[in-house]
């Protein structure tokens, strides 16, 4: 998820240019590859609510055996996608825009993409993904194969190349864990945003914060180390201004960029900002814990292993207090053998390969039906 | 403050019309009179983020022996006048529309007005009410007087008839808790709005009784009453479309028009909506306790006798689960003879009551200066 950081960008190797690569095309639909200037391409869309990212790679011949690194064509940012943030015309106009660069980087065209994916968040039922794969039937000829995930979907998918196996736990802005089981079952906790109590997530873990400050201000709490440090980040002069300052912007993001101060206060021996960030440690591998359960990824007697993918700037302060780390040893804990890995590519990256994966699928059915 | 209850309006008795009310004007400015069509008047305003409410008081005579009903000249309803939900121009046109009909109503005009009180949510800071200051000193003559309170301000001020003495708490769709010592010092706790934890709040109880039946469902949490009851008040099919459903409208006052439902679950057993409730009990009276405790309303031991205002629908609810009685008994405990107040006149006339006090304060200090 492209908002999944604290305003850092994402530093992903990018192979820009027009990378010729010679893919063993065994799709019986190769006649789609309607021009020579290129390779069939697949494009992996992250639409997160502060951006929203494209990569382009070239089809590969085996999606089991992926070169490393991975022949990335090009790579393009814009802004917001989710349609619950900006509204529906102005998420397709980005994603127009994006697609459209992305492959006018990669030295490529529409007609040679074979399959798009999309990770986009506010995707939470049925509807919200028939809407937006609607958008992209829109945008692409009909032979072009459109899918739309959840973008916690895709950030999964890149800390497992592209396989649809595990549980993956995002927490930046927002919070969301979600799984797959091995015979294709899925499902999530969390994800619902601020108001439905993701208090693990960068938001949760800042607001929390924020109420801190309140109540050692009016009484209620005690003293925090928190007042000074908040106070100092915001340019604000007394905790009263607290409550405008939250009033006149309503974006969760500009919450969140708190978190690192929070880390800073636990680290410096402050209990309370050592008490929030415990306890959305906790939340957050509850959150993994429902997920697994309820898939059976650990097995019957929870000794099973399965893949924990970890994505998101709250899980990555690498900081002495590392929340990242103690939400490992707090899962390690349900489930001994549980693997956690941090992804080396990102989640648009993760889109593509689901976007390969899904075409491969499909021919290889279309071939033995 | 107007937007304290969940939809219900107020059933405040007002004497429409002109009321001839001949009173004994003791004060040296009475040349402001400046014609004789009615009696001079004080306006009280309570400006809320649902509505706006004028009332219309003639001037009386002592404020320490007001006339049983009170002989209100006119009330008036508007719309949302909190600048922090509006922006500013919008609440200063309320502002001088609900004024207008207020006055017309009452049969007298803006020369009658000595005074103005406007209790308005979102005074949270010195800078904000010089802001809105500045709003009344533009609509009025300057021999008018003007003065701007929290909305909490004109709600104690209702349950004591216009005297600064006290703790209230309000609890509708927000929570405040604010109080004034006999000398003149005052305290408020709580108030934050949604981000800053007032979870003792309508909204507050509610967004916790949507995390409840979000997490119910995705294995985080227990089973509980709260989701076929919320899904039916909402015409929802299942849990996953609260998330869009939270996103659809970003009003706080719609969360917190579901706080029936949650008194209907814990009514009825339900374990979590009980918890939900008792720790919304928990932190109201805690408001209270940080205030007095500040200000040391109660004395030296505790055992001291204050009024403790009680407005907002939370409060109201008169259900057999009570969370005002509960929060009577929670606050007992710390302040045994703590004196809860139910207030007959709502916060409207309670700002035309300090607008009337402020008057007459301010004639005194100029009778003796």
């Amino acid at each position: 998820m492209a908002d999944r950081g604290f305003g850092h960008s994402h530093s992903i190797p990018v192979n820009s240019g027009t990378n010729e690569v010679e893919g063993n095309f065994s799709l019986e639909e190769d006649e789609a590859r309607q021009n020579g200037d290129g390779p069939n391409v697949v494009l992996g869309l992250d639409g997160g609510t502060t951006s929203t990212v494209c990569v382009c790679l070239p089809l590969m011949a085996d999606p089991n055996d992926l070169p490393d690194p991975l022949p990335l064509l090009a790579r393009a940012v814009s802004g917001c996608s989710n349609y619950n943030s900006v509204g529906e015309n102005a998420a397709k106009e980005t994603l127009e825009q994006v697609i459209t660069e992305a492959l006018t980087k990669s030295g490529s065209n529409w007609s040679a993409v074979r399959a798009v994916c999309l990770g986009v968040s506010g995707v939470n039922h049925p509807t919200d993904q028939e809407k937006i794969l609607k958008w992209l039937r829109d945008i692409f000829p009909s032979h072009v194969k459109v899918y739309v995930q959840n973008d916690a979907v895709a950030a999964l998918a890149s800390g497992t190349m592209g396989k649809l196996h595990g549980c993956v736990l995002v927490a930046g802005t927002g919070s969301i864990a979600y799984g797959f089981s091995e015979d294709g079952k899925e499902a999530r906790a969390a994800g619902g945003g601020p108001i439905l109590g993701d208090w693990g997530s960068g938001y949760g873990i800042a607001a929390q914060a924020l109420t801190a400050v309140i109540r050692a201000n009016d009484g209620r709490g005690s003293q925090t180390m928190l007042t000074s440090r908040i106070l100092k980040a915001l340019g604000l002069s007394s905790p009263d201004e607290l409550i405008g300052w939250t009033y006149e912007d309503r974006s969760w993001a500009r919450i969140a960029a708190l978190v690192p101060e929070v880390v800073s206060c636990a680290e410096a021996g402050d209990q309370i900002a050592h008490n929030i960030l415990t306890e959305a440690v906790k939340e957050l591998a509850l959150s993994v814990k429902a997920v697994v359960e309820r898939l059976r990824l650990c097995g019957e007697d929870s000794t099973g292993s399965f893949p924990v993918v970890m994505v998101g700037g709250v899980l990555e302060t690498k900081r002495a207090w590392d929340i990242g780390n103690e939400v490992v040893i707090y899962i390690k804990k349900f489930f001994p053998n549980a693997q956690p890995i941090r992804p080396k590519v990102e989640p648009a990256v993760g889109a593509a390969l689901l976007a390969f994966n899904f075409l491969m699928k499909e021919s290889e059915v279309n071939k033995h039906s």
